[in-house]
């Protein structure tokens, strides 16, 4: 089958690797239907280490049961499915928590050992933990939205939850990538009053403003900050969502809540430390968030996606098929691409 | 009256100042009749610059009102009061939500300006929004325990709060000062159904036993963190209260907190960026915390105090006069004390 391998640092191809097939007897074998390209994985695109094994890419994906273990019993064959970034076995403490991505026997798509995303098929473990089976067949015309179930419309939710988003609250999003605008939706539906996004692509903000931003802030840094206590009264914002991940935008982040407010953070943190820990502390600051449980937040977003009430599908502004996959990398690398759906 | 100043690190005097006033119609003047000596104390007493000047001192307080200002409508002549560690005009929109720390006509104790909780009397801005009257006289054998509404205990409940301590969940305590034996109370009080306390001064640690500490680490750094580790099943404590503010205490903190778990840090932080960005990325962690707002707590912890629920009063294990201050520094400092209380 043909799926994307990662070699280092700009290095994405697209090769025949063995067929994905049934391993554990609590395995699917997912045939996809689509996928996508994650801003996540950029970081690597931009600092990976030359590999000879290669990892294997992609965890954002939609697809058909082929095949299922004899321990399965949640999805079966011809079942559509949503699979999260992370798999999970559904029944440890975390998971019961619903924190599946800190699931005591669960992990991540790809690598060295397990097929990625970005590929014709993916061998599921786990399976009736992880996949969500969806109520529609694989043409339907919401797919690119329920696509963005498999991480950034969850993620982007995760970011609103730990940032305490709610009714007449001003929060503020750092990012104007797939993930910021996914959390501009996630903040409108769990009704922010204002929605200050911090972005500067004008094809985003368009969409950050479609979405329910109120206030753009398009400076950066220093100037960034202040603009955004302008915005506010002098006092921040009640709820943050990082969602970028480099040292930067976290400064930015914690310097634009306010007193007794909140930071969602879900971009995959670029620095070992969090910056500001005496203003943060003085400012009774809730640092939060993480890799999102996304497969607690299906059920839950699944119906808004459906009756159309968002539409986070809107942040695919490019679409390849598997062998078009390294120029997606470059297009979204060069900012040329919001965000790069595959389709199969 | 006679008041203490400190000149620089280890240079503490009580000297003789200009005798406190009423200046804004909003002030009080309060004489107190009990003081006490705070750990955050001891990072000046470490570590300050000299200065000329001088800072005045203290900032946990009882004493009787001996005059108000026009303006002043809650308290009045006679009453004995207990002053939270910040005054706060308790209508901003900051106290309206129970964060009086974060007022926007607030301050802090002593300096070159104010008065200090260890001196003979005290004026008190934003009277109204700052004191809070107690229903005994001030003779009262719980008075000790009632001093503590002034700061530790309420940092104590203000850490376990952040830290998210509930029913049927694992706390663990990172410091057995006068905050963290606090903690262990606060942490019973909100139904923590283990307590683990690290510390190693054995007079604490009995203490703290005593406070409803089940589970006592006494190893440090690496060695301390896995014997948490061991205690939970390998998992971490759900909720940690960080009460020392020094780096390692810190890192430690983060350390011990299973995924999904929370840190409430109420040490004052010594350090300016926090530790382990990545670590507490992937495992969803919640930090949170600051300077508690005591304020907001008096009216809740009151009754388990005056009913005796509650014994806060016993980290005192030292009683002095005003004159007696600076040896009552050089105590704490050395660890002979846990906590001295200055009586008038």
């Amino acid at each position: 089958m043909r799926a994307t391998v990662m070699y280092g640092a700009g290095d994405v191809r697209v090769e025949t690797v063995p067929d994905a097939r049934l391993v554990e007897p609590t395995d699917a074998l997912v045939r996809v239907t689509r996928a996508c390209i994650c801003g996540s994985d950029l970081w690597p695109y931009n600092a990976m280490k030359p590999s000879d094994a290669g990892n294997r890419m992609g965890h954002e994906f939609i697809g058909l049961v082929e095949a299922v273990g004899s321990d399965v019993r949640t999805v079966k064959k011809g079942d559509l499915v949503v699979a999260p970034f992370a798999w999970s076995d559904g029944t440890c403490e975390f998971c019961q928590r619903g924190l599946q991505t800190s699931c005591l026997h669960g992990g991540w798509w790809g690598g060295t050992e397990l097929d990625g995303g970005q590929g014709e098929a993916v061998r599921i473990p786990q399976a009736d933990g992880t996949l969500f089976a969806l109520p529609v067949g694989p043409d339907h015309t919401l797919m690119p939205s329920l696509l963005t179930l498999s991480d950034v419309m969850g993620t982007g939710h995760h970011a609103a939850l730990s940032a305490q988003v709610g009714p007449g609250k001003i929060a503020a999003v750092v990012g104007d990538g797939a993930v910021g605008l996914c959390g501009v939706i996630a903040a409108r539906r769990l009704g922010a009053e204002r929605i200050i996004i911090l972005g500067r692509h004008p094809d985003r903000i368009a969409l950050a403003k479609d979405f329910g931003a109120t206030d753009v802030v398009s400076e950066r840094g220093d100037a960034g900050i202040e603009r955004v206590k302008e915005l506010t009264g002098g006092l921040g914002a009640h709820s943050v969502l990082e969602c970028v991940g480099h040292g930067e935008a976290m400064l930015t982040a914690v310097s634009i809540a306010r007193a007794g407010g909140a930071v969602g953070r879900v971009g995959v943190p670029q620095d070992t430390t969090l910056p500001n820990a005496q203003p943060t502390f003085y400012a009774n600051l809730t640092i939060a968030g993480g890799p999102a449980p996304v497969r607690a937040y299906m059920e839950e977003l699944l119906p808004d996606v459906l009756e159309g009430r968002i539409q986070p599908g809107r942040v695919f502004d490019q679409v390849t098929n598997i062998e078009g996959v390294p120029d997606g990398y470059r297009a979204m690398n060069e900012r040329k691409s919001i965000k790069v759906m595959i389709e199969f």
